[in-house]
């Protein structure tokens, strides 16, 4: 049985770039489970209706539409308790929702001024009134006055990596010899700005730059072969 | 065989608040190996002088000294194998490493306004020259105008927590079911300002004042017995 995911696209539908979406693209893909991306659009919040969420990724397992990453991710391994689990146990299930809220809150904002006006540039037409106006409320600024100094905003991004930095210094992954759903969630952040921008912001040399060219390897490079805006 | 433990002392030598050396004297309980705190001041530099660092914690064993808090825990775990892991292996010691970080850059600065001026207060005076001139130096202001509104910092240090309180309402301890050097390293850095100030700045009514109420209770109570400044 294939899962369909409703997954945020650009007006090129082939280009996925929600970080919430990529957690579950590799969640899925670490699980073995065949899957379908639906490319969705902000403007289209009736087709995920079902789910009684207005953001994706929502899933669709078998009629069920399951939504919130971390809601996805418990309802796979329970779902499928015979595929590689993405938290086994309780000392994963508190580093993935550590690695999740340090992501939210220091991670996240630090990427806002270096990928927003991107992504509007890249969004569907239909979707740019909406995207302005939310964006720019939460950030209390207009799109166009955002990036300010690319420089320091792309410095900033990986002063607030380093922690996981110096993690990946001990291990190749943030769950150690092999990745669970704490690495997917940190890849996941990481893919908006890889995938939206015109520069990778990553410090490509640092100990992160390598594992997120091994996180691209992963799974027969799914990553690595995905659509980008300007690669 | 003992350990010796030079261990940052208050006047009242009987205070120990260095955040580097609770992770050291947590790590100790934590393996059963018998120690003894050496109370040592900023200004006695020349009796850590074998150990090549100018800093605590600094350990003794059989005649070997050993300084930084990731090293010692790491020598802990190589010379006393048959003793319980601080690090039990590859993903141990990346989220331990990652949480040092964290802590690092993130959670530390948030108390240096609420801690710093009452570590002043309740030092030895033969300190107090070297402490003033260096703490000033690092942090751009005179001791007396660090802390501008008390409620804001406290607010803050907090909200700098919020990674570690959302993992603690997954596991009991940020390693899981059982606690292990990470959880040593985010506990060292908040009893600093909790046996430094006149109020203990930690909310205790959510899940990390919880694991932190578990922490003061681990190995028959050690921190929970110890001596704070105004407690």
């Amino acid at each position: 049985m294939t899962i369909q995911l409703f997954d945020l696209a650009c007006a090129n539908q082939r280009i996925f770039f929600s970080p919430y979406c990529w957690r579950i693209r590799m969640s899925l893909k670490h699980k073995g489970i065949p899957f379908e991306s639906l490319p969705w659009h902000f403007s289209e919040k009736d087709r995920i209706e079902a789910s009684g969420s207005t953001r994706v990724p929502v899933i669709l397992d078998q009629g069920r539409a399951i939504a919130e990453s971390w809601d996805i991710a418990d309802y796979l391994d329970k779902a499928y308790p015979e595929a590689p689990p993405l938290m086994a146990g309780t000392a994963a299930r508190a580093r993935a929702k550590f690695i999740e809220s340090w992501c939210n809150a220091t991670v996240f904002p630090t990427m806002r001024a270096i990928a927003v006006p991107s992504v509007f540039e890249i969004i569907a037409d239909k979707d740019k009134a909406y995207f302005r106006e939310s964006r720019e409320k939460m950030l209390g600024s207009k799109l166009e006055e955002l990036s300010k100094d690319p420089a320091a905003e792309t410095a900033a991004m990986n002063k607030a990596l380093k922690p996981a930095a110096d993690a990946l210094t001990e291990a190749d992954f943030l769950a150690g010899t092999s990745p669970d759903y704490a690495d997917y969630v940190l890849f996941g952040t990481i893919m908006w700005p890889y995938v939206v921008c015109r520069e990778n912001p990553l410090d490509m040399s640092s100990p992160i730059g390598e594992w997120f060219e091994r996180m691209l390897n992963l799974h027969d490079g799914f990553a690595r072969g995905a659509a980008r805006a300007h690669g």
